[in-house]
This record gives C-alpha cells, structure tokens and sequence, in this order.
C-alpha cells in the first residue's frame, strides 16, 4: 500500500477523532513535516482553524480560547524547536489548569540522533508540565493502530480535562511525501471506506469530583461556631457560574464578610453580587491598615479558587497561620500560605453548596460585629479611593486614573483581561462591585507577563464579545509578536497598554525605595527597573491596526468609545509619567 | 547570621566562581526573584551585562555570543515561565553543541507546590536537552555548602564544553528580601572576609579528545586506496581555524574533490581555501544534474562536520548509502543519511590532520579524472550562475540578486550569519570561493527560523566587528522581539531581510508545485504558505534603528555603503515579487 495514502488516511482520522472527541478550535503554525496533519485538519469541517507564525504565541492564543471555551484548543508545529516555542504556555496551562491538546509533528525513527536537519528528542519534551505524553509512532494501515489512534484523540482530550485538567502531548510522525495523496489501488480504497466507517472516538465525560459528606458536614460545623470567619476568593475560571451563585450562598449562610478578588469572577461579572450581605470587596486596601489588621484577628478562614493576588492579603494570611483554615479546592494544593487546616478536594461549586446547604436554618455564630467592621471598612476605602481618584482623573493622566477611566468603560457582557505586574492590582484596588458586568480573564497559573497579547485575542475569538486587556510596556514588549494575531480579530479587541517607560512595578519594591539603604546604584537598578522610552504607534500600524496614544482621561474616553465601535483591534497606549525621582 | 546577609554573599559567591569558570558575558532578563543574582552578577568586573527583556531572545543572542568566543555565556532569568522561554535556544544549543549556561532564580521550597505566585517546579525542566542539571539549595552559609557553591560553578562551565559542548542548568533560589545586604554583625562580617579569602574554583582544561592511531590507519588506508573519493563539509564552528588547515592539508593529501558547503569555513572564510587542489564548491548545482550523477559514483565518502545543507547532496547520499564512507564526528552522530561505515570520533582538526599526516608522501590513487570532472563541473557551474545573476540583477530585485549583491559587498573580516529556510540555500548557491572573507554563523544545530536576529547580534556584539544577517520575513516576524536588542550595538548590523510576502520555501514543495495533482486547494495553500504583506519600517523605526527599503540591486548596493558606515544596526528590505502563479 502507498505510504503516502496510509500518512493522507491516518492524519485525517487523527483530526477526525480528535473533533469527535470535542475539539473544536486548532491553531496553525507554518512548517513542512507538519503538512499532513495541518492539510487533515483544515479539512475536518467541525474545526475553526486559525494560522499564527510564532508558535509561543499560538500556544498562549490557544489558552486564551480554552479560558472561555472551557474546552483544549489543538495547537499543531513542525518538527524541531517549534515545539519548544509552546513550553512557556504549556507551564502556564499545567499551573492554571487549563486544558491544552498540543500535536507536534515529527520526523520518522529513523532520522533520530543523527543529526538529521529539523529532527529534536520530542519524546516527553515537555517533561512534567504535561499530563499525558502520548507517541502515536509512525503511520500504521494495521486495524489495532489505527483503533488505537482514534483512542489517543479521545485519551488525549480526557486527559486534558480530567483528574487535573492541563497540557498534553501528542508526538505524530511522518515520512516524505508529505503531501496529500487519494486512494489509487483497489486496497486504497479500501482503506480509506474502513476508515469512514469506523466509528466516533469513544464519548467520555468528565467526571464532578465532591468531597465526602463527613469532610462537608465537619466544615459546615467549623462555620457554625466561628465568631470571626472570613471568606476569601482569589481567582476562579470565567466559566465559574454555578460557582459564583453557590459562593454567594455561602456567605449568605455563614455571614462571613466576602472578600472577593477582582478575577474571582464575584465583583464584576453580574449585579447579583450586590446580595451578598457582607461584602468587602476593597480588602486589600482595608488590610493594609494596621490599626484594623490589630484589631480584627479572624477565628476561622474558608480560602477559595487560586493563590489571592493581594500582598495585604499575603500578609494577613501569614500572620493567622495559626487560625483553623478551610481550603476549597478544585485542582491543586492552593494553599500558598503553607496555613491550611482542612484541605476540601471537590468542585467548587458543589462543595460550596453542599456547605451552604448544611449551614442552611441554622443561625450562624459569627458576631455582627466582626462583619459590620469590615463591610464599614470597605465602604470607607471606597470613598477615599473615590476622592483620590477623582483629583487624580483631572490632571496628566496617571495609570490608576487610566485604569479608572477603562473599567467605567467597560461594554456589560464583554471581557476584561488582566495581565500580571501592575495591572491586575491597579484594578483589584480600583474596581468595586458592580462597576461593570464583565467576565475577568487572567493568567494567575505563573503569573507571568509573558503571552497576554495572545490569550486576550484568543479570548476575543472564541467568546465573539468584546475584548479588553490592561498591560504594562513590558508586557507588551515582551509579547509584541503577537500583534500579528490582532490583524484578525472580528470583534472590538482594545489593548490598553500603560506605558510609563519601564517596569515600574519593582519601583515599588525595597530595592528601588530604599536603594540607598541596600547600596544599590541608580545603574544598577536600571537592570532591574528596565527603562526605556518606546512607544508603540509604530508597532500597532505595521500590522494595521488602529492606534491612539492618549496622555488624559478625557482622550482616554474618547478613544475608547471609538475603540469599542470598531470592530477589531486597537491599541491604546496611555502614556503616564515615570514617577518622580523623590519617592513612588 | 541574618538570612539577607548570607544570600547577598552566596551569590556573590557563586558570579565569582563562574567567573573564575571562564564565563565573561551574562545576559540579564528583568524579574523580582532573581534580583540578588542579578546585583551579584552587576558587580562581578570581569562580567560584561546585557539586558533582554524578552529571555527567548536573551538565550538566542547569548547562543551568538558564544558562537563567536567559543565560551558559554550566562543567562540570568526570574523564577516561573520565564524561565521557559529559554528552551527553544536551549534545545538549539543542544543540537549545535553551543555550550551555554542557564542560571534559573527559584523561590525557596517552602513555596513549591501550593499555588504560590511565579513559582513552577524548575527542577530538571528542560529534561534531557541539557548536559547537567544543578540544584544549589538554599543559601546556606556552611562551609560545605560554599565550598559546593565553588565546585558547582566551575562544574557547570565544564559541562557545557565536555564531553559534549552545551547547555547546563543552574537552579538557584533566594528568599524575601531579596535586596543586597552589607554585613552588619561580626559573625556576618566574618563570613564575607572568609568568603572573599576563599581560593578561585577549580581550573579545569578541556581535554583533547582524538580518534586511535589504528582506527586512523584503517582510514588512510582507505583513501590511499579509493580512485573516486569524495571530501564533504557541511557546518562547522567559526572558530574552525586549526581544523581550516588541517582539512585543506587532506584535501590536497587525497586530491579528492573537495565539497565544502558555506558554513563549513572554507569557502568564504580567507583566500587560502584557493590552494584545495580540487575544489568543488558549485556541488549543490553540479549534483542536481541527472547525468553527472549518473556517471559519477564515489568509491569512498569523507564527511566532515554538521549535516550538509544541500539538497542535492542529500539525494546523492542517499543513493550512495553503500560506498564506505568515513565520518569524522567531533560530537554527535553525524550521519544523517545512516550511511557511515566509519564514525571517527576526535577533534576535526586533529583527526584531519593525522590523515593527512597519514597520506603524506604517497602518491594518491585518485583517479585525475574524477577529480577533474568535479572540479571542471564546479567551474561550468559558477559561469552559469554569473551568467544568471547578470540578468537578474539588471532587473527588478530578486531574491539571489539581493542576495548576490549582499555577498559582493561584505567586509572583509566581517561575520555573515545565514538565517535557515531560504537564505543559507540562496547563498549556497551564489557564493563562490574567495568571494568574501567573513566568518559565516548559522544555527544548524535544529535548523529553525527563531531567534536568529538575536543570535546574529550576539555574535556582533561579541566579535566587535560588522556583521550582517541574511533572514526571510518569516523569520524576521518570528523573531521581532529581538528588534528591541538591536538598539545597543555599536558595531555596523546589517539585517537584510527577503520579504517576499510569506514562506516562499513552501512554494518549493510538491505541495505548493503540484497543488492540482494533491487535490489542494489555494485556500488551504495559503495556511502553508502564510502571505502577508506587512513591511518591516515602522518595526525598525520604533526601536530606533535606521531602515531602508530597497527594489533594485543598486538601492540595495547603496543602502548597504550606507549601513557599513553606521555603527549601529540597520535594517534593510528587499521587497521581492512573489513569484508568478504559473510556477515557480
């Protein structure tokens, strides 16, 4: 049989079986071993395919679609260092607990470990980060192959989701010709009818994981006596709906005060956070006092969804280490603290239901209070954010009146992405509850600030809303390759770039206010603080985007307005000024 | 003894000692965790600092760097997916044999696995890619633990030249704070005298390694007795100079035709290449010709260094697989074709130069005649080639009368770094012997189209001497993140960039020429070929660099007077035709 039929068959029953298995969105990176597979998967109807040059990107765009999807996008590169371009959103992936289907083309046994062009170890080259390394071996007419083929679609799709959703590895091979080829010989043609007729891969769901009754019912108990207990939600998945009504029933039941983070999907996505009877949504700024931090020693903590992003937060956690702590937890052993008391395994929604349920008639024990004083503080916090905010809005534009000014903006039922660094605490302090209705995408796997370009667009094509990301310069220099996917976005996708010419973030640090102290040189601390004074007009037109810099609120509104009207991308970079010499 | 005290010494220790190791240039990338490696390394004198915000980008230029000094360079990077991004230049350094020390910041362990902030489990991540995985544990002011620091160094620095040059992985971990800190106590002031009395690490040489003497008899033997040998040189390192010697010394001992392709560093290296008695540089072109190689079969095969980039010759050795062939194999198994009757294993230049010590005073039994037809072949070849490139020049600029042009004006002393894909093809088949005397750098190690504009800027910045890259504008748009390293060189650097619209090395293909016989369709073409139309100015300009943008061979001709004038880096395009439907 003409291996080039078997290689056109195989590739085609590999994308068959992986869209039976529930794949749905597949990102192209150009190369010529990976033909085949690429030619098959432009050819499965049920695929939206998508071209990106740089696999690093392709890699963090597909992320992206899988943060709103809920579903593995498929990525799919050549053989070679094109695969090692995927790692940094495959770590990402593994730590977020995203699921991920990477398909890397390879060349055949024989071309390994002789320095043939193009031809790395791709077996487990993605180590532990991946959840399941799977080797399909070369293109095999042999019935046990080709069943086990549409097997390893489904595997590998399963093992994206479940037990501990994440990245997975799919090495296939081929040998030239690389080209497609139709059945010729009457045992061809054979080949090519068994294959249509084979049937869908096997349909797998994902199973609910809940903890134990007993584990509930002691939690449930732990609420019911504690006098101080505070409920705190670091990040939860955009799809965390069933999640979202349960945790507010929780804090209905045990009347903890509510401290939501931003990116826990609780302060911006619906007004029915407003229910929440004891809300204080400004914690990090309450936390940062530390005449309320003497003063508010909390007797139990109930931690939900990721590592909180607040560093008040941080340090309030470490200082109750001792304090009984419930951790719900989904995927992951969330407990950065090293502080838990009771580690709750389960799905967060169900666990939080089951929690609330168990508390239900009971009056609670927790002291009003304990949470009037932190729903006071909040509201308090809030007004003085408010007034700083609104002397800071009428002069030069500053990042947090810039970020004020864009969640004010914001489209209900669009999406805000929040990359690491600074803008994901400047909105943390600034968004309070109800400001706007949107879902919050963030990257809190490693926080890194690599590839946010590329999951917000990724975001914007598979959810079709409008799209916002607030990122630093330096995550937009250090992404900056990615601006070749925005040349396709359909729908409004609004790159609000804060450039303040640096990584201003370590200004913050002891390093940089204290430099003095620590003997460090202004030449030095450029290393770390990483000036410059790019701007990125030019950057945003070469891939024909639309562009303002804007240096005031007021321009800054107006660029929005017309940024949320057009419908693709817009970069809009806010120029701010590098703070003064004299102190942050 | 404070803990801040301890870890500001223990990486002062630890620059030291790599310095002592032999490492002289370390390439910075911004983060938090790393910072006091990163002072420590700022303040080690005998270390040149570059800073990348990107850490692909840092790892590739660092691969330049070392292409050029032979030694490894430092990468430096912060805890997390940062530092993922150094794998594609890893996996290359790995192939190409580039030594390479990786140094990764880590947060303590108390942090592993329980969703801390930037923290992935960096243990052995880059998997079998590296040569050596070292894990420095905490800051530890024991004396074991210092001494072990030392040792640790110098090992890494020897791992990554012996036995086999490459990348080597140092993991090292800091705890808050992370700013320097001045000894304060007598037991702390104790420890930094102590610490400073401390002798250099180790001193290590890299051993020589040879073949044995009876192993280079049988291979004299054999090309004593051949009468239709053939010498075959794909890459090898720019500092190539004793093997460049040794390798023309058996050329002429054999009279063998004497095949070396552009990297090998015989063709464009210095004039001396002209005393080969038998050169047949044009042999890509010779060798594509059916009749030549249907009247010309080798009796014995010597092949020298990396895989050839030719085509043709790839063909030809296949088909040859049984004749004896010889490889001399300095590292890796060189043997592309699995075709090898003999690895020979040793320096080049040492082995070449025992065979030709070997042959000395025998008179060859190679055939004149042989000889003489390859060489007669290789002359024919080049007058058509001119013949070619007259008219292609006088016209609209074309790909090879780009890339002619660039190849007439290089200067002499200067470095040509070939990017993969379609420029080192290009230049293989116009760059004549003698036609410049440059050192040529490429990435043959995966042979990928990343990081190429960084690598070609390490190499600059290393060498201090013009340098000019020939890349594709696939390349150059998966690599634009290293545009931003471009704006610190001092030394003329010339990107020359083909922009054709798209992976024009696709159109090669059968894909692409026989679309109609495969069933392809041009829409399914165009995620192969991925055309585009941007331009590359407004790139250059945002990073400050002079551009020019060129369609004919005399703009070109002047735009690169202009760019060797100018101590800094310049990007040229050359806007070329795609090619007509009709064909390629």
């Amino acid at each position: 049989m003409n291996e080039a039929t078997v290689l056109t068959e195989w590739a085609r029953l590999l994308m068959r079986s992986l869209a039976d298995a529930g794949i749905s969105d597949v990102v192209l990176s150009p190369g010529s071993r990976s033909t085949p597979y690429l030619i098959a998967a432009l050819r499965e109807s049920r695929f939206r395919c998508h071209d990106a040059i740089d696999e690093r990107a392709a890699a963090f765009f597909a992320l992206g679609q899988a943060r709103w999807t809920s579903r593995p996008s498929l990525v799919l590169c050549t053989s070679g260092t094109a695969a090692a371009h995927y790692y940094p959103a495959i770590v990402e992936a593994s730590l977020a607990r995203v699921p991920l289907v990477v398909v890397t083309a390879d060349r055949p046994f024989e071309l390994q470990d002789c320095a043939a062009s193009q031809t790395i170890d791709q077996t487990k080259m993605y180590g532990h980060y991946v959840r399941l390394f799977l080797e399909t071996g070369m293109p095999d007419s042999a019935p046990e192959a080709l069943h086990a083929l549409q097997r390893m679609a489904a595997q590998s799709v399963f093992a994206a989701h479940w037990p501990d959703p994440g990245p997975v590895h799919l090495n296939v091979r081929a040998r030239k010709p690389l080209e497609p080829q139709a059945p010729r010989t009457e045992s061809e043609r054979e080949l090519a009818r068994a294959l249509r007729s084979m049937r869908p891969a096997p349909a797998v769901s994902v199973p609910r994981v809940r903890p134990e009754a007993a584990a509930i019912g002691a939690a449930v108990q732990q609420c019911r006596e504690a006098r101080a207990g505070l409920l705190v939600c670091g990040p939860l998945p955009i799809d965390a709906s069933g999640a979202r009504a349960a945790l507010l029933d929780l804090a209905e039941a045990t009347q903890f005060p509510l401290l939501a983070e931003v990116t826990s999907q609780l302060r911006l996505m619906n007004a029915d956070a407003a229910r929440a009877p004891a809300l204080c949504d400004a914690f990090d700024r309450v936390l940062a006092s530390k005449p309320f931090r003497e003063a508010h020693a909390p007797d139990l903590i109930v931690q939900i969804g990721g590592t909180p992003t607040s560093g008040a937060w941080e340090r309030y956690s470490s200082a109750h280490r001792r304090t009984p702590r419930i951790v719900l937890a989904e995927h992951g052993w969330t407990d950065a603290s090293n502080a838990a008391s009771t580690m709750l395994f389960g799905a967060i929604a169900e666990t939080a239901a089951a929690m609330a349920d168990g508390l239900r008639g009971t009056p609670p024990a927790a002291s009003g209070a304990w949470t009037k004083d932190f729903v006071d503080a909040s509201r308090e916090a809030w007004i003085a954010v408010d007034a700083e905010i609104r002397e800071e809005v009428l002069g030069p534009l500053t990042e947090r009146g810039a970020v004020r000014t864009v969640l004010e903006r914001l489209r209900p039922g669009s999406v805000l992405m929040l990359a690491n660094s600074l803008p994901i605490r400047h909105v943390e302090s600034l968004a309070r509850t109800g400001m706007a209705d949107v879902a919050v995408a963030c990257q809190r796997g490693a926080n890194g600030i690599d590839g946010q370009m590329a999951g917000a667009l990724g975001t914007a094509m598979a959810s079709n809303r409008p799209t916002t990301l607030l990122v630093g310069d330096i995550g937009f220099l250090h992404d900056l390759n990615s601006l070749m996917l925005a040349m396709r976005a359909t729908v409004p996708v609004v790159l609000v770039v804060l450039n303040n010419g640096g990584g201003r973030i370590f200004e913050r640090l002891p390093i940089a206010t204290e430099a003095h102290v620590h003997g460090v040189t202004p030449e030095e601390l450029a290393h770390v603080t990483t000036p410059h004074a790019l701007e990125f007009g030019q950057a945003a037109r070469m891939f024909g985007l639309a562009y303002r810099c804007v240096e005031s609120a007021r321009d800054l509104d107006d660029a929005l307005s017309k940024a949320y009207a057009h419908p693709a991308c817009t970069v809009i970079e806010c120029r701010t000024p590098r703070p003064r010499k004299d102190g942050s």
